[in-house]
């Protein structure tokens, strides 16, 4: 079989391996479709080469078949339609026993710190698969691993029926965190500099602003009423979103930081003591924002299909990350990993 | 009667002035004690000059007698022992509106918007003035403001029976943050440098340390079998402390900021990414908090006597703000507001 392996900074390459067969509690899964995600990019170009045992094969966003089980395996057969939830935690960790497995102290995230999906077959943990139905195309599918990012940042923020939302960043998570906050009944509003993307949020009806001509904060002052908005998305990862993001809540309204921040940022306190703001962190999801994930994508509800721009075979998995590196007309890219098509 | 007057940068006076008879909805109250706040030295060196009116008296943590009630008054009378809630919102924006009367977008807080305590008598809204049972110590009543402070903190971290709770900032409001954690259950350790304070501490049976001294980070992961604090509360308002403060919460742990950062510092988001932590502004009180600090103080279970270190005259309030600032052998301070005594 084909394993698109990062061998080191700014270099992957093809390799020719053997399938694994699956351990008693593994699942060998026939990879259909993964999606390229940030994480992705910041490996290929070394920036996470500690977590990393190359050559690797990378990759998360997976939708698949399975094709073989470990005999403790009961919960899954064979050509059952599966997605990952590529967590493997150790169960022991004080966080573990907190009943917070997704942030335990030892976390292994599949496709970084073991081999990942960008191969015709996966072989790992069985409890990180989950089925789908036999009904669910398999490319939407590839995007249930970041819409449960999204339901995650959801939950985390805790957004309602009628809260106003703002999320600063409209890349594929905060377009899916726009597009499940509008499903939840809250009136949404992006901040977005691609215009491509702009047009994209206007067709899916809801409303945006682009900080390169609108003064963010006093419009959504203005849309408001003055009050503020419930909660507000930081998706950008840049200071200048952070910088807005803090301006934007109403008093004791809530900031989730979803845009990873590498290096710490400054950030005014002060707003947050005057105006008893709230700043959650998030990382990942928990097994429940992937099960409604699947049940949302199933409702077919969401648009996700058209956050799909471009699907390049796995040969052309480096043309596809700088593809999503160059901007412009580009949402979200995947992979086709299936054996035949590769 | 006398009033201690804020005239400009460091200079206080004392000025002969005119009681001012109460309007309906005012009450006058025979000041008996005022505690100096870490605000009445802001204010005494200039640094909140944009929002007082000199002269005009400051001072805002007042217990004291009721002394006279405007015609529409019906909850105090003459005579009446009560201390001052000295916040006056304005009912009508959208903070008012959502319920949050204390963070009002027009909040005018008494003693720096508008004349204070430091005076013999003090004539303010009827609504912030609150009555306390005859038997109460009036030297005590003049800490049931900031012990409001640290109850709204704990309100704001949802500190339970059980929790782990790390103070960093060991003055006055980390002292009855401490001291009101305790008393809720939780175990409690203050980091703080003034060897005095830590003598303090150790005398009411709380867990110090000191940071020169001290690894707090690697101390409080060791007191807690490798988990982290619960809750964290951020008193210092100094950028070290704050670096500390997001070393120490557990995974999905809480910080809640309670110092003042005028300026914006640096803070690690990615440990919220990678925790999941939550930080929460917190800014004044509540009646709640009010009405639950009255309690406590009437309950006699906290040492707040032993908090007092020094009573000046009003003349001497410019002593007592340097008695502060010396530090060393100093908690809270209060000024004797009493006719008789002045």
């Amino acid at each position: 079989m084909k394993a698109a392996c990062y061998i080191e900074k700014e270099r992957i390459e093809i390799k020719d391996r053997e399938p694994v067969a699956p351990a008693a509690d593994e699942v060998r899964v026939k990879v259909s479709y993964c999606g390229i995600c940030g994480t992705d990019m910041h490996i290929y170009h070394g920036a996470m080469d500690k977590r990393l045992t190359p050559p690797q094969s990378i990759g998360h966003e997976a939708s698949g078949v399975v094709d073989t089980v470990g005999s403790d395996v009961t919960h899954l057969k064979p050509g059952q339609k599966v997605v990952v939830m590529p967590l493997d935690w150790c169960g022991e960790c004080p966080s573990c026993r907190d009943g917070l497995t997704h942030i335990c102290h030892k976390l292994k995230f599949l496709g970084i710190d073991t081999e990942g999906a960008f191969q015709n077959y996966w072989t790992l943990p069985a409890r990180a698969v989950l089925p789908v139905p036999d009904d669910m195309d398999l490319k939407t599918a590839a995007l249930i691993e970041p819409l449960a990012v999204a339901l995650h940042d959801l939950r985390r923020g805790a957004v309602k029926r009628g809260d106003f939302v703002a999320v600063i960043g409209g890349g594929p998570i905060g377009a899916l965190i726009a597009l499940a906050a509008k499903e939840r009944g809250a009136r949404v509003v992006v901040s977005e500099l691609n215009e491509h993307r702009l047009a994209m949020f206007a067709e899916f009806g809801i409303e945006t602003l682009n900080p390169s001509r609108d003064d963010v904060v006093a419009a959504v002052k203005s849309m408001t009423g003055g009050r503020g908005a419930d909660v507000v998305f930081e998706v950008s990862a840049h200071p200048a979103g952070l910088e807005t993001a803090v301006k934007l809540p109403c008093n004791r309204g809530k900031i989730v930081v979803v845009g990873i921040f590498s290096q710490p940022p400054q950030i005014s306190l002060f707003d947050f003591f005057w105006r008893e703001l709230e700043l959650y962190g998030a990382r990942v999801y928990e097994k429940e924002d992937y099960l409604e994930a699947i049940d949302l994508a199933c409702k077919k509800v969401l648009p996700l299909d058209k956050l799909i721009s471009a699907v390049y075979p796995l040969d052309k998995l480096v043309d596809g990350i700088q593809k999503l590196q160059e901007g412009g007309k580009v949402m979200k890219v995947l992979i086709d990993c299936q054996e035949e098509n590769n």
